[in-house]
């Protein structure tokens, strides 16, 4: 069902694995059920790790916005103007000033900045938060991927001057790179087109990974701006001859779409296949028993568990037969099952099964922490060379837009640069441009628009 | 400063020791500085554990309510209703329902649990959640203490009968001892008069603690809802028979006032004074060298760092004298300070000095981990023993109400249990009744009021 139809096992496998309940009465904002909310606090935390060793101030700004603040800069609303829920009543009473909730914090925290921001001493100021913010999103909603509140993670820094703050973005590369590797993911960055930049930026930067169906998921963004902002929010810095200068910002998003990719991009037929550093269970084991050595090897099973203390076990021992319980915990995508009957326990062994490819071998009892720790490792490891591969399969050169109009994928191809033509190659293949890659590629071809001579490549996709 | 102006001091220390800023554009929504933040994180991490230990579900509702649901259980919305935000408009759009900011959850999770509960198998539902949650505020606000973006602890469980939510409510107060423990802060369970119960409960328990003004502030409550929400939500289950019943509810409430608690009872002239188990630095180790043996201190102190790996340690190498760093880490109410000088190295040892009560000793090197350990607990057992005798020091038996009106803390007196009793000493007294203590204690008097025998016994205050 998955290769055939996606969307409907996507939303099926969120649902049985109990991941998030979307019957709440308001469209677009679900429940986070306690296993798919384990999953995400298990994804923040592994992103405050990578923020708090890099000396990251974890911060928290008020969700509410006054509408003033909001209007100071001038890309910015109308970016977002059509998407930012009002609260306008208080009580009976109606608000002088309406506020706004934050569909990401620029406008709330700036205001800030420029009363912490005195001198070149205060400066790189680098802070991050993880809350929810809100979207009045028109489409159609996805749990995880479209969403109207949204579990999101936003970096915001201040520095002296552009070139530190490019370090900076160098810096964010690093994090994306480390959180990545955790959840298994591949990606891409491109240089957005100028006309699909964030709202106020100097350039933008998308991260996308792409997920079975052919279609690409931004999960985050990191974006320069200059001085954009803080010349409309006055964050100035003395310098160390006295000068005054406005601060270079950056930011850095993600959101709970990482979730979304994860189970997207792992998921298979039995469920969701989730990555050893992220899964809220790592191991379950299921003893095997028949009334007369039940508790044998219950004994061992919970002897086991101890033994694996290091990571995050489950033994189940409900009353369910061995075959149902590897069901339920197939659907929920626990990296690693061990089963224990009463031949291993003679034998003094277990028998290990990987979930990402069923894989399944002896492992002798005084192996087992090691083997444990081992599997778990190359399932990480094998995860993300399978959906590397994934996204190979499904990132292809075309020279002639003809044929790049049925492929399910990221198309490379030439661009002149023009926004003109940028666009009418967006409607001639009906997709979306993502931009050139950050890494530059060695690129001679022609544009796909206007047929000039043009080193330029960009990627195309349809997206989520 | 403290004793002269409780309040003048509170509001400088949480500016001073970067705890929060309240200079963000909307009144009572402050901005956690990352000093306050890191704070709260450890206390949710307190609570989470607590919470997950006892297997308790930890679970994310939307924050927006549509007012339908909302207006469903009369008393609930009566107590909620002049204090609660709505959002009226998203984009340009009128919305066609109301949305409201949860001022708690009641009203967003119940709909849901009438979906998640079919049987007495699925019960006990015990759920929790850490999030934001609103109040529009008339009174003064006050940092931590009365603020209208309000940081908050929820459990919200459901049960097959009274007595089994009894028990749970039994086990709230095991949490909660564990929680205060780690803060050291005693506090005192009442249960709260009828006109003063949470909108909508059977009975409510206040959790109060006393500030060294003599007012209490409520740092938490625990409610009985017997069957009042179910009925309202139609949350049924089927017995084992066939049956189908209402569920018993509870809830258990906690929120950022836990910070003001700690601030205010256990802080003092120089700033914060943090309880190690919640405290962002444990030890600081500040070097103390004259140019010529800097090198030989400062890798000492690096050696000493090392040492303490599993402690929240900070080596504070800034350019600054010993004194000024000593003002900083006091004001911030690090437990635990260490000075490291040439003569300490060359005699192998190091000075403790404590943050509590400045007393100053010399630690073998060998010792050090040790002795920090001990430290650190000795420290958090006199912390708890000083704000126990604080709040003893507070609480006191009248029999004169003129005696009790000029008295700086808990009031114990007689009450018959009639309203009208209850309410002309709280008027008399100028001063809330926060209730009969849960633990029954043993009296003999007369009501305040009327003068009628009882053994009832209530507790009154002034509030925050």
């Amino acid at each position: 069902m998955k290769e055939e139809n996606f969307s409907e096992w996507y939303n099926d496998v969120i649902e049985r694995a109990g991941l998030s309940d979307k019957r709440y009465p308001v469209k677009g904002m679900n429940v986070w059920r306690p296993y798919g909310w384990k999953l995400m606090l298990n994804i923040d935390r592994i992103i405050r790790e990578e923020c708090n060793k890099r000396n990251f101030d974890e911060v928290c700004f008020p969700l509410l916005i006054p509408e003033e603040q909001f209007k100071k800069e001038k890309e910015h609303i109308k970016g977002f103007d059509e998407q930012v829920y009002w609260v306008t009543k208080a009580g009976e009473n109606l608000l002088d000033v309406p506020l706004l909730l934050r569909p990401t914090s620029e406008t709330a925290m700036y205001p800030m900045f420029a009363l912490w921001v005195r001198s070149h001493s205060d400066l790189p100021l680098r802070t991050y938060q993880i809350v929810n913010t809100f979207r009045y999103e028109t489409k159609q909603t996805r749990p995880f991927v479209r969403v109207r509140e949204i579990h999101f993670f936003e970096a915001h820094t201040c520095h002296t001057d552009f070139e530190d703050a490019e370090h900076q973005i160098k810096e964010y590369y690093e994090i994306l790179k480390n959180v990545a590797e955790k959840l298994c993911l591949p990606y891409i960055l491109t240089k957005r087109p100028d006309w699909d930049k964030f709202a106020g930026a100097f350039y933008s930067v998308g991260i996308d990974t792409i997920m079975p169906s052919g279609k690409t998921l931004q999960i985050g963004s990191i974006h320069q701006y200059r001085e954009n902002f803080s010349k409309a929010y006055d964050i100035k810095y003395e310098d160390e001859k006295g000068g005054h200068n406005f601060v270079h910002q950056t930011t850095y998003g993600m959101s709970e779409r990482l979730v979304g990719a994860v189970i997207g991009v792992h998921g298979d037929e039995k469920g969701l296949v989730l990555p050893p550093g992220i899964a809220p269970v790592q191991i379950v084991i299921v003893p095997i028993f028949k009334k007369e050595n039940e508790k044998t090897v219950k004994d061992e099973c919970e002897k086991v568990k101890k033994m694996l203390k290091d990571f995050r076990v489950e033994l189940d021992c409900r009353e369910l037969t061995p075959g149902s319980k590897y069901y339920d915990w197939e659907l929920k995508g626990v990296p690693l099952r061990i089963e224990i009957g009463p031949r291993d326990v003679k034998k003094q062994c277990a028998v290990f099964v990987r979930r990402d490819n069923g894989e399944k071998f002896e492992v002798k009892m005084e192996k087992i922490v090691e083997e444990a720790g081992k599997t778990l490792k190359n399932i990480e490891a094998d995860l993300l060379k399978k959906a590397e591969k994934l996204l190979k399969s499904r990132l292809k050169k075309f020279e002639k837009l003809e044929e790049a109009k049925n492929f399910d994928g990221i198309v490379k191809t030439g661009w002149c640069g023009k926004e003109n033509c940028g666009l009418d190659t967006e409607e001639k293949l009906d997709m979306k441009t993502l931009g050139a890659p950050v890494e530059k590629e060695k690129f001679k071809g022609k544009c796909a628009s206007c047929g000039k001579d043009t080193d330029v490549v960009v990627y195309m996709a349809r997206t989520y």
